[in-house]
């Protein structure tokens, strides 16, 4: 690994993150750190862990749950596997436009490259124009990037508003999404035992002020019965609010699984804390995956 | 919807799955049903369902967790979406050929289609042969039979022994799986109030007996501190073994979240009923998807 050499004051932050300019991830590092930080483009999700790990960029952010598809698993392992600490979150509005390169119109179109999850997330649109092909791509942005260079006949791509305005896109159609409800929630990742970014800009609040925090943290207990009712016992008994819960398979155990949850608190709140310890008495494996304020 | 006329004695059963014939789900409907059930193939999930709901077959076949890759959560949605009963499960356990037309030797090989998550278990071959190119298909049994009928230069396939047989093609490496703690956990559905599959071919077990039963079931609850712990509770206090538990997101309702729960006992038992009437007490929404033997 690289030495880490301290930064020049002023340096932008360079944040890792999947997917081509213009996908998601940016809008969320834009919400997370603002517009000077200096968004890395990486292909695969491990890609994005390993850059941070390589000391290539300063933080990552990354997708972790979408409320129409669910967790992103990958990134669930990915946490265990590496170990950087969650130091913030925020949620990002899904809205999925059809792009095309100018003077392409929506008559010509006969398919349409996205990401399989974009391309399930507008399936009304697919079923009112049944003469439109889907084709899966890596990325949402990337399809955008590759339809404007490439000109694939007939060919269109499902993106965000971003990903149209960088490469130059044309939108055909706007919010051809089935579910308005549609928020991606992402994860602001920094090695561990780093300054707090919030720290940095200056506009950290105060553990014991109004901000409310949640902590994320993974466990696995022996395989008895009633083993994850006790868990969610050490919670309950503090009224400590679990806000999500989401289980994961045991590598070399078939059947057996990593819990993963986010709970309401700071873990240097007395009642997290003293929770974190009665875990500790009977969890097999126990990790704190970070404390960060509520989106 | 057709109407389901009764079958002649003796008439094969159809059985529905998603891939070509070879998959690991053909795999599935042997272990469950015997050799005399008819492998019906399907392109995508969403198909399966819908050929059961058509009358086309008489039962589905499909994977709803690995012990790798996790859960299959676009079958979960699907179960919900559809109303169907599980009336069996069983267990593949999953190993990875590569597999090319005959004649091709490894030497040859460029790039190897399959399904994403079989490449993404096979990583270790990968960073032992950087030179080959991992390209995804929509199914591994499918891989194999692209392969051998289109023939693209230095093309292979990753899939089972049994597509390699179905298709005439020469396994080139075998199983080059990273784990061999591969399984696939697979559930076999039928129409509700279908007369159990078990009892026609006289093997069913009675109830009382030896057998261990499950029973699947998925709900909701209010958003409210300690609910998830409450349900729970109702298993707990009664002994009940819960044996999986996996969230899927609430449509319409950004971060709450459907729990699908499997435990140990069958839906008649004394103590199981008394679980699910304590459940529904609180619950928003309950689903009973059947009970069926452990495998």
């Amino acid at each position: 690994m690289k030495q880490r050499v301290p930064k020049p004051a002023g340096t932008p932050m360079r944040v890792a993150f999947q997917g081509e300019l213009g996908a998601f991830s940016q809008e969320a590092i834009r919400q997370l750190l603002g517009d000077r930080a200096e968004p890395i483009p990486c292909q695969r999700f491990d890609q994005v862990f390993a850059a941070l790990k390589a000391g290539d960029t300063d933080a990552a952010v990354l997708p972790i749950e979408n409320t129409l598809a669910g967790s992103v698993h990958e990134n669930y392992d990915l946490l265990i596997k590496f170990d950087f600490e969650i130091t913030g979150e925020t949620s990002v509005r899904i809205v999925h436009h059809l792009i095309a390169p100018p003077g392409v119109t929506f008559r010509d179109i006969r398919r349409v490259y996205s990401h399989p999850v974009a391309l399930n997330q507008c399936l009304d649109f697919f079923a009112r124009n049944k003469n439109i092909e889907r084709i899966t791509f890596y990325d949402t942005a990337g399809s955008v990037k590759m339809v404007m260079a490439e000109r694939p006949a007939g060919g269109a791509a499902i993106a965000s508003e971003l990903a149209a305005k960088n490469y130059g896109g044309r939108i055909l159609k706007r919010e051809i999404e089935d579910d308005r409800q549609n928020f991606t929630r992402f994860f602001l990742l920094e090695p561990r035992g780093s300054k707090p970014r919030a720290a940095r800009s200056g506009a950290r609040a105060t553990r014991s002020g109004a901000t409310a925090w949640k902590t994320s943290l993974v466990f696995s207990t022996k395989n008895v019965p009633g083993a994850l009712f006790r868990a969610l016992a050490v919670l309950a008994l503090r009224d400590l609010n679990l806000v999500k819960i989401e289980s994961r398979p045991l590598r070399g155990k078939p059947w057996e699984y990593l819990f993963y949850i986010d709970l309401m608190g700071h873990r240097e709140d007395q009642k997290v804390r003293n929770a974190l310890g009665h875990l500790a008495e009977f969890a097999d494996f126990l990790r704190v995956l970070g404390s960060y304020r509520a989106a």
